[in-house]
């Protein structure tokens, strides 16, 4: 195996989803991500989903393949380890991620002091650093109030934190990039990544924010439709409902050849007064198309359903709930080798994904999350040189913790 | 400014989001990213988002900075130019990104041949190399079976491709490692990027996967409530709609405090016979706190409440659509560094996002998208060096274009 991204060392003072997130992208391409979490943990230690002992599911999801250091970091000795370790030496360290909020000790001002070509990463809310999370920014930039049925009146949350994802691997980027940069130029940088931004941007990089001013539109709810082109989900015989959709001419033509619309169709470009051909046109008349296939599902059995539409090359699938995803679809299973099942301490055995980037060969198994603390000697001593008696001391005034 | 990866050349050939989106991200932090296109445009040339004329917003939004050349991809001859885009030598370029499905011209075994130390970032569906889209996949993984109202019967598919935009910044931080990494080793690489395997790794990284398999529970629709802390949607007495959410003890002190509902929170506290601290007890007790919030939002101006919120240091936001966000919030404005108003060829003026990454003083201002075929002539000559006459031909022959 190649660990892509073996001798970087990156040190990492999170909570939550994004920072976390970059920081584990890294550890699974094989840098050496060390984060350091307060002696009992930080805010999310204890983050849902939990197990019935309270172990969190989540923080050993988010933490895959990093070492853990517990420190004080009340304490001006145990903020000193944690600035030591984030400014140590070497060309393949001096990376920090955090979403620590600005202004207290682990400024950049004040760590570049120690290490000028420090790189480091900060998540904040707000451009300006005031405070914003995943939940009021998507509430902020428009997309509760277009999802959902087309009928309802209220908004609609997104469960999956997708802002923060983006962000995560948004921050993983960063730091690549100004690391190679660092390494022709020699220099550092404080990188400010406010999630705010990540959302903005995707805004303008889907193009709705042309929607608006240059279209003068805002958007609507248009349900389980699939925006610009055909697709939505439909129910079949049996009570299976499935996704079905159309991107391109040769895509629909699959779905008609499938369901066995031809002369429906017909009629229906007929009645339009053109051809359906580009993504446009399947969706301006995506509810008459609609209409022509939901009689066909609703008369067809899954089973025939699915022949059908996958010999005819549709893009399709079922919808599941997580639980028929990982007992049923084997993608959600060892069989597909972004998993291994594997011994997650203080959790017991669990399925676990490596990076989904598939490198054959070379891919490395998915490693379990540390325990808190769980490398706090072994970092005392091999990123700092500390003796065992030295070490011994830090642990008996409660500076560093192993738990 | 300093542009992080100027140097880099990258090749795209891609359509949709998350390949563009891995490239264009590069393309922001000053990467050469050369986007190679058949004659006329590809498969999301057209796609809408589009103006009144039938220019893509989208393709804008997902292009910008790019150099596009433009090829007769059906002849052998157009063929064979990208694959020598793709292979051209130099020590920072080699590097191929792309959604193209496996098995036709550009697969890695034909293009290492020319170019063995190539790095290609292959973006495919399933683990298998089946096709799957992000609506597909959002599908079998769950979402749209536990977003929405609690009691609504179906399914509530995503507006934001979330997969797809994970999967372009998964493979743009993919690019980087394995060039980091081809500098000190010499070694190129494929790496496959399963867009099924994005959003089956975030089941995983949440803890996901742990509720379903340690905890035996498929999670229910929770609504517009927060999993596992408090937080959700209230009506303010002048009908505004805002996001409230309190991750951690203090934030829900500071949110009782706000509301003013000490007393009705102790009383509550009584007949739950513990105190609210921890955010799984939070969790646990949100309808109970979301009633006695509900009564103060419901009696409280807007207003009013944002200043008793902000002033308590409350994480909210109000809910608004993408024209409220663009018309009145300052984060949505040229107020905003990620943002300036640039003019889009074809398009017009337009409020533009560079990367969230920011570099402060050394960040970049967006750049255009290219218009199709715009830097054909160009590419010819700086990466092939051909001559005025050789480039003339290949315009003559049709092989190549400028639109």
């Amino acid at each position: 195996m190649t660990e892509l991204l073996a001798g970087m060392r990156v040190i990492e003072g999170s909570a939550f989803v994004a920072a976390p997130l970059g920081g584990m992208t890294l550890a699974q391409l094989g840098a050496d991500v060390i984060r350091f979490d307060p002696i009992g943990g930080g805010l999310d230690y204890r983050r849902w989903p939990v197990t019935a002992d309270g172990q969190s599911l989540y923080w050993a999801g988010l933490n895959k393949g990093k070492r853990s250091i517990a420190l004080d970091l009340r304490s001006a000795e145990g903020r000193e380890l944690a600035v030591s370790l984030i400014t140590a030496p070497g060309p393949d360290a001096g990376l920090f991620l955090t979403n620590y909020p600005p202004g207290g000790w682990a400024d950049y001002e004040k760590l570049a002091v120690r290490r000028p070509d420090l790189i480091m990463c900060q998540i904040v809310g707000n451009p300006d650093g005031s405070t914003a999370v995943d939940y009021t920014i998507n509430a902020a930039v428009g997309y509760p109030l277009i999802t959902g049925p087309s009928d309802h009146a209220g908004v609609v949350n997104s469960v999956l934190p997708a802002w923060d994802l983006i962000a995560g691997m948004t921050a993983a980027t960063g730091l690549l990039a100004a690391e190679r940069h660092r390494t022709s130029s020699g220099r550092g940088r404080l990188i400010r990544l406010p999630l705010a931004d990540v959302a903005l941007a995707v805004l303008g990089h889907l193009g709705q924010i042309g929607e608006v001013t240059i279209n003068d539109t805002d958007r609507p709810r248009y349900g389980n439709y699939l925006y610009g082109a055909f697709g939505r989900d439909f129910v079949t015989a049996d009570r299976r409902r499935l996704m079905v959709a159309a991107m391109t001419s040769r895509q629909f033509r699959g779905l008609v050849d499938a369901t066995g619309v031809q002369n429906e169709v017909t009629d229906l470009e007929t009645r339009l007064g053109k051809k359906l051909r580009s993504d446009g046109d399947l969706f301006e008349a995506r509810e008459e198309i609609a209409a022509l296939l939901e009689t066909w599902f609703a008369e067809t059995a899954y089973a025939v359903a699915a022949e059908r539409l996958t010999e005819h090359r549709v893009l399709w699938g079922p919808y599941q709930t997580m639980r028929e995803m990982l007992e049923a679809d084997p993608r959600g299973s060892v069989t597909n080798p972004l998993f291994a099942e594997i011994e997650q301490p203080g959790i017991g055995k669990l399925l676990t994904p490596g990076s989904p980037l598939d490198l054959g060969a070379e891919r490395e198994p998915p490693h379990p999350a540390p325990q808190l603390g769980q490398h706090t000697e072994e970092i005392l001593s091999d990123v700092f040189g500390l003796s065992g008696a030295e070490i011994g001391a830090l642990f008996e005034k409660g500076v560093v913790a192993s738990g």
